[in-house]
């Protein structure tokens, strides 16, 4: 049994009775290395970026709304300001390609794979940057018209899965819109037979720029031993990628919750994780993973401040 | 379609793809009767009481340990006290009998009616007072070894089941002591044969003095038009009384989370509520509502602060 399990044994409740914020705890606790991790401070990071495959009709918001969101969220009028401020969280916006799109994946590749490197070292860069200015706990998110295409094209070629066991509604397609992004889907994974086991290669040929920034903030965390929180689907196609690259950066994740995208559920199962929240959130921006934060949080507060039987003189008849 | 739906599908993010949050809204704001509901100042409510039961040996703790617990409660060293800090909501305990039992219901009735009828008075008046200062939000819980006791054996009599589907582990039970409690209830039903139909003599029969309090709070909660967050199957037990005793109270509830045990979410099918969260708690205290507490806050703020498509400049899409 780890240091942190035994901690939160020693506490006033029932062996095992706070459930998946234990889990979560002893996560954190393997994590960081340490039995007690302390309460952390939380920031969001959340990667904008435009696609080249909106091109073909797989949203159901045109492109230009990757951009007015953005001012949107600088504004402080988007859904995760809202959540940031409740969850007291510092809330970062990268722009990573807004108005500057990837090359269509319909076609061919997304990226070179120079410039996913490039990104991918960027988003190294931002976690770095906060786990030195002391934050304990990063939540990711992403705004980008069309990455659900992108994020559906990922997790098929990663997962050997059909297209159409990837693609979901997005921001709200109807029957017919799903079925062009399915073939859109299948069209870029012909186009690009770039082989599973470089996935490196797999995100510059179908990725997205938020996507490949969203890897290294992943892989980031992890060398900097800082939990990071998944939001969705394109989080969640990033973390896969995070994972097949450095395969123990999975000991960094926390699952915020589960989208109705049929990928994601298919992600995080790879992956091994289990959501915090099934709220049927489908907005992106780091919503869910900004939900979350204070549940990881309380995990923490609770392995830090409660009382013990014996501090508490509580008769501990599981002992 | 409800007003506050409408004011959420102005604001700039895809149509209902808050899923839950959305619909936690609208049902405040259908209780409430105003369209955009302010974001709330909450207050947890933790009622404790001991158990004659508990003398039959359902509980792996002793009784003893109700007053060690709200001993511990008032020194802020249980796990209701972290997650009411990090809710930000203000923590009340009540003593509804902590070491004055009622009287064992594997004998005879738990209490008089004129007790029930007393304790049901009291939680009405906790409640009417919270919202005369201005408590927007009340999520309840308990404390008082035996109790999950006599919340099967009242969802035995009210939902009309076996003994067994609705009793579980509780705070820690083996196999022998399940089935010990089985034994128990279903010697408290035949022992107290009190008509379905009469949910104040069901109450008084088999429930316990936290639980007519709580009772109380749940109906007094939706007479001030503030919703009120359940935690697990004991509180789930208090709002099945509630809503036998006054149908329209189920506006006033929001569930936080599915217990393990069996009978909560009998309870919640019957009360046609949909939880926030499945983390697997078993403790009680109020922490399952102390942890859904942000998240129905948070609800309310995206509401109340998110920007409009209009005022944003945001391309609508779903118009």
């Amino acid at each position: 049994m780890s240091e942190t399990q035994a901690a939160f044994d020693r506490k006033t409740k029932p062996r095992g009775s706070l459930g998946a914020l234990e889990d979560v705890a002893v996560r954190i606790g393997a994590l960081r290395g340490e039995a007690i991790p302390p309460v952390p401070r939380c920031a969001l990071v959340v990667v904008a970026a435009d696609h080249g495959v909106a091109a073909e009709g797989v949203s159901a918001y045109p492109q230009e709304v990757t951009a007015q969101m953005v001012a949107n969220f600088a504004a402080g009028g988007a859904a995760i300001n809202v959540l940031a401020r409740e969850a007291d969280a510092r809330l970062v916006v990268v722009d990573a390609g807004v108005g500057a799109p990837t090359a269509s994946i319909a076609h061919g590749p997304a990226m070179t794979r120079a410039a996913a490197e490039e990104h991918l070292a960027a988003g190294q860069a931002v976690a770095a940057e906060f786990a030195a200015d002391g934050i304990g706990l990063i939540g990711i998110g992403e705004m980008g018209i069309g990455n659900t295409t992108a994020a559906a094209a990922l997790c098929a070629r990663l997962l050997d899965v059909e297209p159409a066991a990837v693609c979901g509604r997005g921001t709200g397609l109807d029957d017919a819109g799903v079925a062009r992004k399915v073939g859109v889907v299948a069209r870029a994974l012909a186009v690009n037979d770039v082989d599973r086991g470089d996935p490196l290669g797999v995100l510059a040929a179908l990725g997205g720029f938020e996507i490949a920034r969203l890897v290294g903030v992943v892989l980031g965390c992890f060398a900097a031993r800082v939990p990071v929180v998944l939001d969705g689907f394109i989080t969640g196609s990033a973390a896969l990628l995070a994972a097949r690259i450095e395969p123990r950066s999975v000991a960094a994740m926390i699952a915020s919750h589960r989208s109705p995208e049929p990928g994601h559920a298919l992600a995080l199962e790879a992956l091994g994780l289990e959501p915090l929240l099934d709220l049927r959130l489908r907005l992106g921006e780091g919503s869910g993973a900004a939900l979350a934060l204070p549940i990881v949080r309380s995990a923490l507060a609770l392995l830090n401040e409660m009382a013990s039987f014996d501090e508490a003189g509580v008769t501990d008849a599981g002992r």
